[in-house]
């Protein structure tokens, strides 16, 4: 039996949070169905924050109440605490919650200090805790900070210890804007895994620099099994041609494979959302191997 | 003082062999100027091949009558004996010779079989070691062959044992369709490693799946210093869109610059030769991060 690997699938929010086309809810949750028949396990459906700030992920609640029943874990992005009773109304029982490790990735995102968005985060933890709901924690920019510059590994590996003691379900160290390497990667999720564990640790990368890959391959080898990644790569800016958003979820699913891991998704049926993507978004979508891909599901 | 990687620029032999676009012997001349310009420090300058069998690679004997003086070591692909004496006559003492791993492939693109192939390959090691000119052996398709599938590689660790007694300056490992997965690179690289040392041992990467830089991390991780990369990711099949050829030379220097190691590259300078390289052939090149890396190089 192949050991496994759990890829979160996260176009639907964090891809699509980022487009300037706004799909409809119809859409979405369209959407949604194609990305269930690919057998992902986990799949992000949106995010609860105001509609002003955030208009692509207008009526969350509403795909929430539509969704296809799967076997999967369905879940979604909340801000703060109104967030978060928002999407339990909602039924969603697992969130994502972000903290940036930066003082001015703080400030800039969310207009909160470092501290306060830590309480608030340890705020929702608990109460998650209490209330058996699963929180993903993510902290955001964990390895440069566009405010900032580099981030010193052993402040994140302080902000983990810390957050790790509000026991989420998962903690993922996210790369927000797609500048680590492969060897931080590697030397960072090596020192957490050898801390907590594989099963409490998943990384988010992104694939600006064209390293998403090598970063899935080191934090594979530091013993990560569990990964975000995006349809088609969708995210990232869509005024910059060529710049990637997330690493792709069928790149993802190729390198693991390739290695000999089980991902348990369909590429056919992957590549089949992907196109659903590229309609609903009028632009082609795709991850870096997507010509190769295309060719061997042909 | 950052530890060396030494990178081999092959878009003007590898690159330009595979496009339909032919160059002129004074474009290949000032395309050879350009990268000469990027400071790399070994510089393929085309090969002595037969002009019927492959025009793009023909006039490089009057090529190497008239390369720019440099600090560099220039060398050229050698098929054969004739080749070989051919490209000693033009005054290059540096060759590439290329064996497949296997019988088809062998076959297929030299009309060879596979122990022809190799004892020709011995004649000429064993010639240039007596007449003090370095070769590169290339043990081409050293992960899968398009024709048999999937290499072993035990034979692999074999063919090379085999090679190394004849004295080769370097053995390149090559995939040379692009068909290698970072485990692969990695557990065979550190036996050869273990084995021969990093200072006789390279890697040749395409990066048809996007795993060429996954690839070229695990061969780091595995000790090899020595790499192939072609400036824009020339190479491959022109007639297949967004399928990539080699590793693009400004993939691997930013890969290797971001986790330590230095290559002596220039990247504005490596941009302005994918450029040139862009405008002679007439559509653009670049590797999978032009995008970002043409944004920090503005």
């Amino acid at each position: 039996m192949a050991e496994k690997v759990v890829i979160k699938e996260v176009a639907a929010r964090d891809g699509l949070q980022a487009q300037p086309k706004h799909l409809t809810v119809e859409q979405r949750i369209a959407l949604l169905g194609a990305l269930v028949e690919t057998g992902v396990s986990e799949l992000e459906i949106g995010s609860f924050v105001s509609p002003k700030a955030v208009p692509q992920m207008a009526g969350t609640d509403e795909i929430a109440a539509n969704l296809p029943p799967a076997q999967l874990a369905y879940s979604a992005l909340v801000p703060n605490m109104k967030g978060y009773e928002l999407a339990v109304r909602a039924g969603i029982r697992s969130h994502a919650i972000a903290l940036a490790a930066t003082e001015e990735m703080n400030q800039n995102n969310i207009r909160k200090g470092l501290e306060d968005t830590f309480t608030m985060g340890e705020e929702i933890l608990d109460r998650a805790a209490a209330e058996g709901v699963d929180i993903h924690a993510y902290l955001a920019v964990a390895f440069e900070c566009p405010y900032e510059g580099a981030v010193e590994e052993s402040l994140v590996l302080e902000q983990v210890d810390r957050l790790m003691q509000h026991q989420p379900a998962r903690l993922m160290i996210a790369d927000t804007i797609g500048a680590a390497n492969p060897a931080a990667v590697h030397s960072m999720m090596r020192k957490l895994v050898d801390r907590y564990g594989s099963e409490r640790l998943g990384c988010h990368f992104h694939d600006t620099r064209a390293m998403g890959l090598a970063n899935v391959y080191a934090a594979l080898q530091a013993g990560v099994r569990q990964f975000d990644a995006s349809a088609g790569g969708l995210g990232g800016c869509p005024f910059a041609p060529g710049a990637k958003g997330n690493v792709a979820t069928e790149d993802v699913v190729m390198l693991c494979e390739s290695i000999g891991y089980d991902t348990g998704l369909n590429m056919p049926k992957l590549l089949e959302a992907v196109a659903l993507l590229s309609d609903m978004i009028g632009a082609p979508q795709g991850g870096r191997a997507h010509t190769w891909l295309s060719k061997q599901c042909a």
